[in-house]
C-alpha cells in the first residue's frame, strides 16, 4: 500500500448544494483530508461572515448562506455502485463560542415544519420571542456553558461532543439537493453519531463520489428539537477509502460499539423503516444472519437514535451492538 | 400587445430532471408552444423507445429513461419572484394505445413506498404477478378499452381525459430534482386537473423559469393508486404568460369552476396542508376575504382532490368554487 | 316479508360514547327508525342545551356534552360477524339556523391536532380570534346563508346537503370509544356521503349491533377543514336491515352512483389505505373482479373523497363508479 | 404517616381492556401491591394457558386472550385531576423461558401495520415463514439465550432487563380501550424504561384511578421492531401513591438519571411531539425553567427513546438528564 497522503482544504468557494459540481480537491483512496468548515450560517473561525460571492452554483443557490459545505472532494476511481468509507478522525471547533437559537419558523414545533409559513399559519413561537443563545466553549475541558437569564438556575454547563451535521456525496439520478436536506447520499443528517471514532459508508452515485462536509455541532441532543444545535466552525480530519462494488441503499456506519444504518425521509416512520431495513440487510449480507433470526435478534437488542426531526427529511440511526455479531 | 407567436418543440434531448439546464427553446410572454412528449417509459408517438443517448445531464441522470420531459423552455424576462401562467390549451395523445401496469415495487401498496425494496421487505405483489395492461384508445370517441382476462366482465371502457402528469420549472435554491418528484416547482404532480381548460401558475426560481412538460396520462383515477395511469405519448399546446412579482409558495391553478392550489409533500397530511394554506392565502390576498371568514367558508364549500399517493411526494389539490368568490 | 314497522326515538339519555350500552330501543331487521338528534354541542331543535344529567355512562363520560348521539338501537338477531345495512332515508334539520366556529384548539391547522395544547404550543389561531359563525338556514330552498363582516363580499349563500356526522355501532374487542372518534365501527366519520340516498354497511361486533347516530351537518366541505361544519339538530329516518355473516373490516356504503368504503385512522395515509383495501376486497369478493384487474381499473376510474382531517382519526371515502361494475 | 400495607393480587379474572371496571383490589395511597401477571398470550407461571372464561367484560372482550392484565386496583381517594405515582420496585419473571415470534400480520414491517391484512395486501413475511422463538432464561445470571438455527453463529445470549409492557389506568372521557393500545392513560406503552427503579406518574380519569398492569418483557430492543419481545409471566411489586391535583396530559416518569414523559399516538411524529411537549411543560412548571430556555437546553441535552413502533399507538420517551435540572 502506498504512503498515505494528507491534503488540506481551505475552501475558496462554498456550496449550499450536494451535486455533480467541479471538485475542489482530488484525492486517492486511503488519503486523509483536513477540511476547514464554516458554521451553518457561514460564520468562520474568526466569526466572520462568508459572503454570497463565495457561493457556487446557479442563481437560486447563491441567494442565502445556509449550511455551506466544504468540497466537493473527488476520490479517484470511485464509480456508481461503490461505497465510500469516511473515517472521521477529528472534528475540532475552531473558535471559543457557538450560537444557537429557538427559531420561529424552523424546528420541530414550528408551523413551517407542517406546511410552510404564511399569514394563515402564524408561527407558534411569536417572532418577538425568537431567542438567540450564545454558548461559551471551553475547548480544553471540552464543555459548553450557557447563561440562563429567566430560569431558576443561572447557567447550564454541558460536555461537548463535536460532530459533522453535514457529510455527503453527489446524489443519485443526477439530482442536486440543497445542503439542508439529508437523504440516501448522506447530507444534513445531524446525527451525533457522525463524529470522531465513527466510519461512515456512503453510496457512490457519480464518478469521483464528490464528498462534501461541514455544519459542525459542538453538542446536540437527540432530534435537534428546536432545529439548531451548538453551531460552530471547525476543522475536520477524515480518511477516505474506496470500497468497490458495495451497493447500499442508505448510509451505514460503525464505531467500536455498534454497526449502524441511517435512514432519512418523511414521515418519521419512513426514516425509521429505511434505517432498520438497511441494518437488517447488512446483518444478513455482511454477517451471515438468517433474515428472520436477524429480525428477531435486532428486535431484542437493537437501539435506535433520532438524529433530527426538523430538516426536510428526518434522520434515524438504527444500531446493532457489535457484541452480538456472529 | 404584440402578435402571439407559436413555437413547435420536437425534442432532440430529453431531461429526467428539472433544473437549471440549457434551454431547448426561448419564448416571450404570451407565446404559444406546441410540445411533443414521449410517455413515462420514453415510448414516442410511434411506440419507439428513446435511447439513453437522448438523455441530458450528469452520469446519474443518464442511466434510466424515466419520466423524460420536453424542455426546458426559457421565458424571456422571467425572474425569481415572478409567476409563470401556463394555459393548457390542448393535450392530445399521439398514438392509439396506452400502457399501464400494477408494479411490484411502485405504487400505493408497494413496500417501496414505505422503505425501499430489499430482500427483507419482499414486495406485497409478487414479481411474477406484476401485470402489464394495454388500453386501446379510440381518439375519435375519446374512450379507452381494457380487455379483462380473469374477471367476470370481458372488458371495461372508460372516457379519456388526457392531461400532463409532469409540468414544472427549475426548482428553488439551485436544486435539480428528478422528474419523478413533484414539489413547489410543480413537477410530477399527476393531477387530472392539469389538463385542457386549466391555467397553472408556477413560481419562478431561476432566470427564464425553464419550463418542461410531459408524462401524458390519457385517463387516471384519484391518487393514481397503483402508480401507473394510461401512459401515452402526446402533443401538448400551451400558452405561457409571465406574471411579474407574484410570489407563491405552491403552484396555483384555475379553470371555469374552481380556483385551486396544489401541494406536494410527504406525509399526505403535509401535502394536504400545503395546498389548503396556499389556497387560503389566495382567497385573502387575491379576493379580499378576511382570513377567518375564508377559513370558515372554505371549510364548508371546499373540495379536495388527491393527485397522487405514489410519487416521492404526494400531491393534493385544494379547490374553492368560483361561485362563492366575492 | 313481514310488514315494516316504524319506531320513533326521542332520547331520554344521550351517549357521548359508542359501546355496549343498554339499548334505548329494540327493533327487528327491516324496521324503520325516526330518531331525533341534538347537535354536536347538545343544542336541540329549540336551541336549548341538553344538560350533563342527560348523559349516560361512567364519570368520565358525563363531564362534557360533546357529540351526543341518539341510541343505541338493538337489532334483534345481530351477531358478531354480521353486517348492519343502514339505509338513510331522510336527514332533516329541525331548526332554522346552524352554528359553526373556527376553533383555536381544534381543526386541521390547530396545534391540538399535532400534540395537544399546552403553554408550549400556543394555538396558531389566538383565542381572542376564535370566531363564532351563525348560518341562517332556509329549509324551503335548502340553502344556508352566512353574513360576512370583514370580507369584500357581504354574504355567502350555499346549498344544504344535510347528513349524519356520527353513525356507528358498539366497537370491536369490547371497547367503548368516545363519539368524537371514527373507526371500524363507524362513529364520527363526518363524511358528506353518509346522507339520504346512501346505504351504509357497518360491521357488527356486539349482540344487537347497538346502532347510534347524530351530529347532523347541514353542509360541509371535504375534510371539514376548520373542524366544524354547519352544526344543527335533526330528525333522521333510517331503515335497518341485517345482513348475516358479512364480515367487513371497514364500513362500506353505496348510492346510485358508487360503491364505497370508508377508512378512519391516523395518519391520513392509513385511512386512505384502509378505504382502498376494503373497496378492493369488495370488488373481488362481491363483483367477481380478479384482484390485479380490480387494482388496475380502480386506479383509473376510482374517486376519493376526504371526510375529515380533524377528528382523532381521519376519514377517507374510496369510491368505484357503478357503471364499471361487471 | 401510617404503616405501609402490602397486598397480594392473584387474579381470578383478567381484563383485555382498560376501563371503568369493578376493582379486583382496593388500596390506600402509600400501599404496596404484589401482582401476579400472565404473559401477552395468557400463559402463566406454569406455562398454562388461561381460558376465555377467565376474561371479564362484554362479548367482544372475551373472544381472544390478548395482553391480559391484572387489576384494576382502586386507590382510595383518587379523583379526576389527580396523578397516580407508581413506583416500580420489582418485576420478576416467574418462569425459566420466554417466547417470541416474528409475526406475519403484526410488527413494524407487516402490512397489518399499514392497512389491515386482506387478500389484497398479503403479508410481507409469508405465513409459512412466521417463526416462533424460545428464549431460555437464566434468572440467576439474568440472561436470555436463543439458539440460532440458520445463522453463522449458534446462539446469542443477552442480559435481561424485565419491565412491564402494560401499565395503565381507566382512560379519559369514559372510554374503554383494549390493552393492546397505549395512550394518555398509559396502557401498552412497551417502554423498557417502565421497570424497576422507575416511578411512573399516570393521570387519573375515573374515581379510584383503576390501575392495571401486566405484559412482562424480560428484554426488548428499542421500538419492539418485530412486535414481540421476550414474553414471560411475572410477579410485579409496585407502590402506589396519590398526588392530588396534578394534571398531566401524558404519563411522566423518573429514575435516578432522568425525568421523562411518554407520548403514545400515531403517526410516530405525534407521539414524539406529545412526549416532548409534556416534558417541556414539566421543566417549566416543575423546575422553574423559562420556556424558551427549557426548549433550548432540552434541544442540546435531551435523549429520546422509542418504546414501540408496532402497537395501535406508537410510544416515545423524551428524557431530560437530572444533572441539568436547576
Amino acid at each position: 500500500m502506498s504512503e498515505q497522503r494528507v491534503h488540506e482544504l481551505r475552501p475558496e468557494h462554498y456550496h449550499t448544494t450536494f451535486g455533480p459540481h467541479a471538485p475542489a480537491l482530488t484525492v486517492e483512496s486511503g488519503d486523509e483530508v483536513i477540511a476547514w468548515c464554516a458554521d451553518a450560517r457561514g460564520l468562520d473561525a474568526n466569526g466572520e461572515q462568508i459572503g454570497l460571492e463565495s457561493l457556487a452554483g446557479p442563481a437560486g443557490a447563491r441567494r442565502e448562506v445556509s449550511n455551506p459545505v466544504t468540497g466537493p472532494i473527488h476520490v479517484v476511481g470511485a464509480e456508481p455502485g461503490d461505497a465510500l468509507a469516511v473515517e472521521i478522525r477529528e472534528v475540532t471547533p475552531t473558535r471559543g463560542w457557538a450560537w444557537s437559537t429557538t427559531p420561529a419558523e424552523f424546528g420541530f414545533f414550528s408551523t413551517e415544519d407542517i406546511s410552510g409559513p404564511t399569514s394563515f399559519t402564524p408561527p407558534q413561537w411569536a417572532p418577538e420571542e425568537q431567542r438567540e443563545f450564545r454558548w461559551e466553549l471551553d475547548l480544553e475541558r471540552m464543555t459548553g456553558r450557557l447563561t440562563l437569564e429567566r430560569s431558576r438556575a443561572e447557567a447550564v454547563e454541558i460536555p461537548l461532543h463535536p460532530f459533522l451535521g453535514c457529510l455527503g456525496v453527489a446524489p443519485e439520478r443526477g439530482e442536486t439537493r440543497m445542503t439542508m436536506t439529508p437523504g440516501r447520499h448522506g447530507g444534513n443528517m445531524d446525527c451525533p453519531q457522525v463524529g470522531p471514532g465513527t466510519t461512515v459508508y456512503l453510496p457512490v452515485y457519480e464518478p469521483g463520489a464528490l464528498l462534501s462536509l461541514g455544519d459542525c455541532h459542538a453538542a446536540q441532543g437527540d432530534g435537534e428539537l428546536c432545529g439548531v444545535a451548538l453551531e460552530v466552525s471547525c476543522r475536520a480530519r477524515v480518511r477516505v477509502e474506496l470500497v468497490k462494488s458495495r451497493a447500499m441503499r442508505w448510509p451505514r456506519a460503525e464505531d467500536g460499539e455498534h454497526i449502524m444504518a441511517i435512514g432519512s425521509a418523511r414521515p418519521l416512520r419512513a426514516a425509521y423503516a429505511a434505517a432498520h431495513v438497511e441494518l437488517l440487510a447488512w446483518l444478513v449480507e455482511g454477517y451471515g444472519f438468517d433474515r428472520f433470526e436477524a429480525y428477531q435478534v435486532l428486535s431484542q437488542v437493537g437501539t435506535t437514535r433520532i438524529g433530527n426531526v426538523v430538516d426536510p427529511n428526518y434522520s434515524v440511526v438504527a444500531r446493532f451492538p457489535r457484541q452480538y455479531l456472529p
